[in-house]
This record gives C-alpha cells, structure tokens and sequence, in this order.
C-alpha cells in the first residue's frame, strides 16, 4: 500500500502540542500566516504527496536508476513527478520571497518533506539538496553568483549537488584532495574525484549545480585548508562543463535516487565564500539539513507502521489470549493487530513516531525563531536548542526508523521478507539515514564531545531547564519528566569530570549519553501530549506503550554511562583497552 | 572478503570452556571419538567452507536463483560446491551408521552448520533441510519409506523439503488445507497449494522429496486434524509426480536459496507416522532445527564481525581520542580501529559471538547426551535443557544477528551502503531468521507461556540451578551471576502470579523474559570463558564490553517485566488495553 499523510496528525502536534501557529505569526515575516493558511497548505501538500508521489515508490526501488554513457535515467514517472512538485511550487515554500520563494515557515517544509520521505524516499533525496544549496549560496556567494544561480535553485528548476565525499575522505573532510586552481578570469579550474553524490547525474532538470569541496593552491593540509567551489553542469555560455559522472552504486536500497562517482576534469567553477572557509559554508546549513534526516527517518518509520498497522487489522492467524475481541465475529483465527506482542510493537513504533514528532517539529519551529524572532536573546536560545536537539535527533530517529521498520516487517511474518508488501523497501531505504549527514556515531560525539562537554555542560542545562520549565510539577506525569530532566544535568557533569581523568571515555559513552537525552526529550513530548488533550482509546494506549515499553532504556543508559564513570570503571577500562589488538 | 572459518576459537569453547571431548566420550556411541578426530574434523570442515562454500556467496546474492517453466536454476557453481558437500561425507556426518552416516556428535555438526551458513546462508540452506527430514524418516517412517529414501536422505544424494506454510497458514499451522486422499494401494493422493518452501524446486539433486503436512477425509479442523505425506518429486517407477513449482519469491535475502510456491495436483505421496499426528512428526526434530537458526544467527554475526574488523584494520579516518595507538606511524588519520566508538561496536558483537557460541554448543551437546546417554535422569536433565533454552537461542541470536550486522555495517560508514564489501548482504540475509522455524515473537510466548508458566517455573528453576552449580561462589564475577540466575528464578514466580490476574500479560512481555534469560546465559558463558584460562588482551577487552554494553539490558528487561507485574500496573494494562482500536 501506498503512504497516506495523515494531516490531522500533525495539526494535532503543532497546534494543541506546540502552538506552532501562536508562536510563528509572533515573528514578523510570519504575522499575516494565519491557521487556515497553515491547514490549507498541509491538506494540498499531503494530496500532492499521496497523489503523485507516493504512487512511485515500488518502481522507484523495483526499476531503479539506469546508467549508461555517463548519463543516468531515472525511474519511470520520476521525471513527471517531479516536474508537478516544482509546478506546484514546493521547493520554494520556505525560500525568501526576494528569491522567489513563498516565504512560509521553515515548520512546514519539515512536515512536507518527512511526508515526501515517508512517501518515496529515493524521489525526495532530488528536492531534499536544494535547500542546502539555496541556504549556503544565499548566505555565501557573490551578488553575480547569486544573480545567476538562487531563483532557479529556489525555485527547483535546476538542482543542486553536495560534493564533499572522496574515496578516501568520509567522516574526515580534512583529507579532501580534489584541486582548484584560479584561472585569470576569476574562476576556478576544478579537478578530482567524489563519491557517494546523491544526484550528481540525472534527467529531471536542464542543469545541476554542484557545490564542490576542494583546495586551492598552497592551502594548509587539513579542513583549514578547504574551500567552496560551483560547478554547473552547463556553463553559462551554454557548453557543457567537465564534469561527469563515472557510474551510479549497487546500495542495500535507496534505488530511486543515483549515488554517483563524478570526476571534476579541469571543470570551471566559481569560488563560494571566502578561500578556506569551505566547511563553515557548508555547514550553515547543516543543523536544517540533519534535521531533515531526522525527519526522514520519522517519516519512514510512520511509513512502516501504516503498513504494519493495516495488514494486522486484515490478517488473521490464531487466538488472542484474554477477553474475546469484538472483531473475532464467527471467524477461527483472530487478527493479529489483537496478539499483544504485536500490538506492542505497533503501538512502541506509534510512541515513538508521535514523540520524535513534536521534538522534531518544536526543533523546526527554533530554526524559525533562531532566524526571524526580533530579540537576540530568543534567537540566540533558539540556536542553542538546534545545537544541542539537532545531533540527538539525527542519530535516534534514524536508529528508530531502521529497527522499527524492521519490527513493523516482524508483524508480517514471512510475507514481510517478500517483496510483495514493500515493507522490505522501507527496511533496506531507511539504513541510510543511519549513515549519511554524519554517521550516527559522529552525531553522539558531536552533542557529548563537542557541544556538552566544552562548556562544561552549561548550553545542555539552559535547554533542560527550559523543558523543565514548560512542566507543572502538581500532575505526577511532568514531575517524573522533571526528575529525569535532572538526572539527565547531573549525568552531564558526572561524565564531565570523569572524562578530565581518561578522555577516552566520553568517546565509548557518546552513544548511551545521546539515548539518554532522545529518551527524556520523548518523555517531556508524551508528557506535553497528555496534558494537551484528553487522549483517545488509541492514544492512551500509544502513551502506556511509552512509558512501558520505551522508556525503561533511559535508566538503563543513564546506568551504564555512570558506571563507566567510577573511578574503578575508569582503571579497568584503561587496563582492557592497552595493549589494543 | 570470504568468510574463513577458525577452528581454534571454536575450539577453545569446545575444550577449555564446554569440556565437550570428555562428555562425550562418556556417551556409548563417541567412546572413540577421541580429540584428534575432533580437530580433524573441525579442520576439514573449516578449510572446506572456506573454500569452496565461502567464494560463492556473492554470486549467490548477486544472481539469485531463475525461475523458467516450472524449474528452478540455481546460481552459478552452487551445483558444483553441493556436490563436493555430497562427495566430501558431510550431509551424513551426524547421521547413523546403518543409514550410511557417520555417526558423529551433533555438536560437530552444529559447528558445521554455523560455519555454512556465516559463508553461504542461501547455499546453506539446501542441505540444512535434510536432517529434520532424515529425523522425522527415521522415527516415523514405514520400513518401506524408510528404506527407499533414508540413505538417499542421509547422503544427501536426494535433498528434501518441509512443506507447512499455505498462504492463510503460517505461524498457524491448524489452518492448513491441503488435501491428502487414501488411494485404495495404500497411497495418498496429496491436493493442494504451499507457500514460502525452500528448496521446493532446484537443479541441485535428481530428487526432491517433499514432507507435506496435509489434512485426510473427515479430519477434524484445527492442528489435530493434520498429517504428514512424503511425495517425491519422482516416482519409485520412474514418473515424474504432479508435483509443480508455480514462482520464486522476490525476497529481501537469501537470493542463493529459492523460496517456492508449489502445487499439488492429485500428487502421489504416502503417509508418513500416524493419522492426525502429523504436527507431532514434524516436531520431533524442532529443537534441533530452532538450534540451527540459532547457529545461522550466530555465524551470520561472526561473518559481519569479520568483515567489519578486517575494514577497521585497513581503513584510516580522523585522530583517534587519548594516547598515541601504536598503529598511527606516521599516518594522518588513525584506523578506525582504534576509535572508542567503533571498537564498542566490534567488541560487543564479538561478545555477543563468543558467548553464544558457548550456550548454542552446550546445548548441541544436550541434543547428543538426550539421544545417546546410559542414564534417563541425565537424558531427562538434557531435554528440559533444550526445551527452555532453545527458543532463547533461536530469537536471541537472530535478532544480535540482524542488529549486530548493522552495527557492524555502520563501521563502514557509507561504504557499508554499497554492494561492494557484502556487508550490507550479510544484513539482508541475516533478516530471514527472525522470521522463519517460528517467528521470535512466537519463541518468547513458546519459552514463557508453554515451557515455564504451566509448571509454575520449576523446570526453568531446574536448568538456572543447574547453572548455578556450575559457579564458584568464591570469585565474585561468578557469585554476580548466581544473584541474576536467582533474579530470573524469582521473575518466573513472578510473573506466574500476575498472569493469575491478567492472562494477557505474560504475552506482552515474554520477549522482556527471553532476553533477560539469554542475557542471564551469556553472562554464565562469559564467566566460564573467564574462568576457563587467562585471557589476552583481545579476549580481556572483548569480556569487559560485555559487561559494559551487553548485560546492563538484563537489569532493564527484568524492570520491565516486574513493573508490569504490579497491581497497580495490571489494572492500567487492562485499561489501556479497553476498548482497543
């Protein structure tokens, strides 16, 4: 069956959860957006994406991407699709309006492309780098470029490309080989080789712009020394540039969208930003662009989970222990949506969609706020929230979305390792998420490492205690979620003091600590959605699962970090791990 | 890279953990088996998987097995490689002399097993049928039957096939509807349609016999109107029988394997056992066969461990945390070997592999002291082992299999996505076990509501006391688990008295219970391990990941289940659960 947004769903999360619409037209871009303008737009955005998206995401994986001759052909009715989404005008639904773009919140693009990404991943990857593109080149390039090269990104007629990737350079920009060298005219001669670029070919759009990560003559070794080059496909002048793609990858899925080998051969190109700043261009935009991942990864796990949920409302196998279901009518067998261990893996993965959710689109909402609230001590707290929630949300959605998926093809039975239900697809797409935009393990070392120890656990606190803040002690629901919130602060300065003993250490316990931190943020978002609402049958059911079947990890983390944090854990961690071998 | 099996690793569990060579000396049919025979046989084994099973595992993959006209093709040189597996003896290595077997322990083969399916799941599974066949020929068959087809089986010259699953009747087996009609010669006219039959169809033997559970005239409904035929895909006179194979499977995995869809169309077959006691039949060889998916699981693990550790050896990316690692040089960038992260996700599956090595090959040694030893007591004390622990096994170590091998696909970072290094094989093939031989949800429920509720835990007791006895008090690694192995006795009772009030319970958390049981068995293995020798630095590291990121799981599964045992908790269960939708 073909993904169906549900908007209700998450108007129910915006509205009575976050107050979304409240606190965007408080920003002024935003004033005149009022609530039937925001419903309006997810009604039309989820029509487009049931109608003409989700339809394709069986041939997309089943026909794939075809290779030939350095061109790549994508899947039938790709071209098509596509071609209404930017009649449609949706990938200018956040851009500036001066740019073209709509000028709509940052919130509703999030919705948008988790819907796209629950819907057909490998089609979504296309749109998903423009914003990227369109956030670096507005915020870096020069007024020629920008003249040149933003309308027709904002407005997705040409697509972008991210270039970072070599063989030997992944998670470790810094060795990025690939050469530019300054021509007389003020372009750049481009040469090297990337890999693992995401729409580095295709035929959905005239022209592609890459976005090139390289070193210029004489720049230091290192990330110091990387700069920011555009590499169109089709040059100004209207000759093709040497840029060309070497063959698309065999991958575990993501079939729809072409993973792509491009050699850069003297290829003419214009510097973005300033020499050596190539990775702070390029990371503007990455708190919005892991967000994104995150959201893909929720999207994909609602995408199992309706999947899961409707074959175990038809398929009947055995008795269901306890009092008679009412659907058991005259039948021999009943449904297995009635066992409960299947029922607790349907409501588990329901806990967590609705929780990463309101997390995932209160982060969306900072993004707003961090770039448009008029008081800098609003935007600054913005920030700070995106810094610290953006990592945790990138790893464990993405975690989520893979084992979940994979429990929801468990309710299948054998019927969910064929590919006749297309479970299997959402499975094998959603593994990537866990790597690409930084790999889950970097994510964790990011929040612990980089964002939580350097200050000593300050920034991590501030955002604790605005949650906390947010809670009414009086209902014993918030106040576990306070006691956790704390618990939570404490563990910070627990791992900050054993780590001045043995550094090694918060680099094992990144992981655990980054859980940890998912598991009280969906602890405070049940919390705010009971207190929201007097919850249904159905969603009363999802909040036990939460809490029974959820969040018991947190204690177990929160012990497993501590532990390595004795003194004595610390010495014989030392002693286990030297000599290494 | 290939799998290579290591005899010594095994070895070291067989001999210095499991004292294996000396219990089964003691057992009248392997007085002579003495330990040179054993590691010859490893030996063999070993240089025969690697060689000539291992190299074709991509092939397998990459090609799958055609389907044309009603025949199955399998992938190029599988033909080849089963037909040295016939030459070489090793269908029949556990089989009984007077069949034409070896007569060895079904520990040995136990090994063997793993060690085919961590190099060539898909291959693997053509022979893995035959030995639940053989059993159930052999305790169950005419002397007619048996002598036309036992040797053939036991030799593998003839591959065989279970035929259960109908497409209404999986994981509920009295739903079955094949026909089965006595002919007035004694046979059956067999009628009817099997899903999901591996090996159904195939090039690979010039006879398939077929095990078809199937229901005779005026059977009552339900699994005890059910009864076992053996229809072979030729006739004793020559003919083929109407036996036909409709379609392969498109599956996630296991393409070297075909999974067929057949029909049988007035087929003729002969009773196999007694009328209406076919599931009995079928059953008898379960815990074997449920202990052989454990072994998939656990050699499936090892083949991704391999894998992963042999890349974080070679591939070099950013600086290592903490002190200078010996393997730096003059390098830039250290092995991702040496950073924390990756080297946690490598130590906990090879903690994972190691301990359940030793509780599948302490069980493989129960199977051969059930079937084989002088006294009934010990018979008896084996089987209840089998009874409880097997289905531990069988989730337990399909689910590290599966998530293990995506951890160890994320070592490889984006380079694990691709088809290149076979991981992300390993993980599409390793998704299967949780599925098949009963799914794991059906192992959790068979573990506690089948073999410890009715009992009220007293054979689950026995076994933990068993385990128990088997510790030294004295050294505190042991005397902790003595106190776990006392905490599950304790949860069982538990759990016993909550289900008096709330019978649905013991469904929803069975699979907290299983895991809390495998866990509480690992942390035996590894005790012993422990105590077994003095350890390298290798197997030191390995052993305190297990206490550091494995067995904390055990205290939050054992939370888990008490909390749900609590009135209080019992009553908000009940109400949640009502009305449900």
């Amino acid at each position: 069956m073909d993904y169906r947004p549900r908007p209700e769903d998450v108007r129910f999360l915006l509205e009575a959860v976050l107050d979304a619409p409240a606190r965007l037209r408080a920003l002024a871009p935003f004033a005149e957006v009022d609530d039937a303008l925001h419903a309006q737009v997810l009604e039309q955005a989820a029509r487009f994406v049931g109608s003409a998206v989700a339809p394709l995401n069986r041939v997309g994986d089943a026909q794939g991407c075809r290779f030939a001759s350095g061109e790549v052909r994508t899947p039938p009715g790709f071209r098509e699709a596509y071609r209404a989404f930017v009649d449609g005008g949706w990938p200018a639904l956040s851009a500036a309006p001066e740019d073209g773009g709509q000028g709509l919140p940052a919130v509703l693009e999030a919705v948008l492309y988790e819907w796209l990404a629950a819907a057909n991943h490998g089609l979504t990857m296309a749109p998903g780098l423009l914003h990227g593109a369109y956030a670096c080149l507005r915020h870096h390039g020069s007024e020629e470029l920008k003249a040149r090269y933003l309308p027709k990104i904002a407005s997705g007629e040409w697509l972008a490309t991210m270039c970072l990737t070599e063989a030997h350079a992944g998670s470790d920009l810094g060795q990025v080989r690939t050469r530019a060298e300054p021509r007389s005219d003020g372009s750049l001669r481009v040469s090297g080789g990337k890999i693992f670029i995401s729409g580095g070919e295709h035929d959905l759009t005239p022209n592609i712009v890459h976005l090139v990560l390289c070193r210029l003559p004489d720049a230091p070794a290192g990330p110091r020394g990387l700069s920011l080059a555009l590499v169109p496909k089709w040059l100004p002048g209207g000759e093709r540039n040497a840029v060309h793609c070497e063959r698309i990858e065999e991958k575990m899925g993501l079939h729809g969208s072409p993973t792509c080998a491009m050699r850069f051969e003297d290829a003419t190109g214009w510097l973005v930003g300033e020499a050596g700043r190539g990775l702070a261009a390029m990371f503007v935009m990455m708190n919005s662009a892991r967000l994104h991942v995150a959201l893909q990864g929720i999207g994909l796990l609602d995408a199992a989970w309706q999947k899961a949920e409707a074959y175990a409302g038809e398929r009947r196998q055995m008795r269901a222990p306890g009092p008679v279901p009412a659907s058991r009518g005259g039948e021999s067998a009943d449904l297995i949506a009635e066992h409960p261990a299947l029922r607790r893996i349907l409501d588990t993965q329901r806990a967590w969609i609705d929780g990463a959710r309101a997390i995932a689109y209160r982060s969306a909402l900072m993004l707003d706020i961090a770039e448009h609230d008029a008081d800098p001590k609003a935007r600054e707290r913005a920030q700070r929230w995106c810094a610290i929630v953006t990592p945790v949300l990138k790893a464990a959605c993405t975690q989520q979305a893979f084992h979940g998926a994979s429990d929801c093809l468990q309710v299948f039975g054998g019927h969910g390792y064929v590919r006749e239900w297309g479970i299997e697809q959402t499975v094998r797409d959603a593994r990537v998420t866990m790597i690409y935009e930084g790999t889950n393990e970097i994510q964790a070392i990011d929040l612990l490492v980089r964002k939580v120890l350097p200050d000593h656990g300050a920034a991590m606190s501030a955002v604790l205690l605005e949650l906390r803040d947010t809670l009414d002690a009086s209902r014993e629901a918030e106040a576990d979620v306070q006691r956790r919130l704390a618990q939570l602060r404490y563990l910070g300065t627990t791992v900050a003091m054993a780590a001045q003993a043995d550094p090694v250490l918060p680099h094992e316990v990144a992981d655990d600590y980054l859980r940890a931190t998912m598991l009280v943020l969906l602890a405070w978002a049940w919390a705010r959605i009971e207190a929201a609402a007097p919850l249904d049958a159905g969603r009363a059911r999802v909040a036990a699962a939460f809490r029974r079947w959820v969040l018991p990890e947190f204690e177990m983390r929160l012990a497993m970090v501590k532990r390595s944090c004795e003194p004595v854990a610390l010495t014989h961690a030392a002693v286990a791990r030297s000599p290494s071998g």
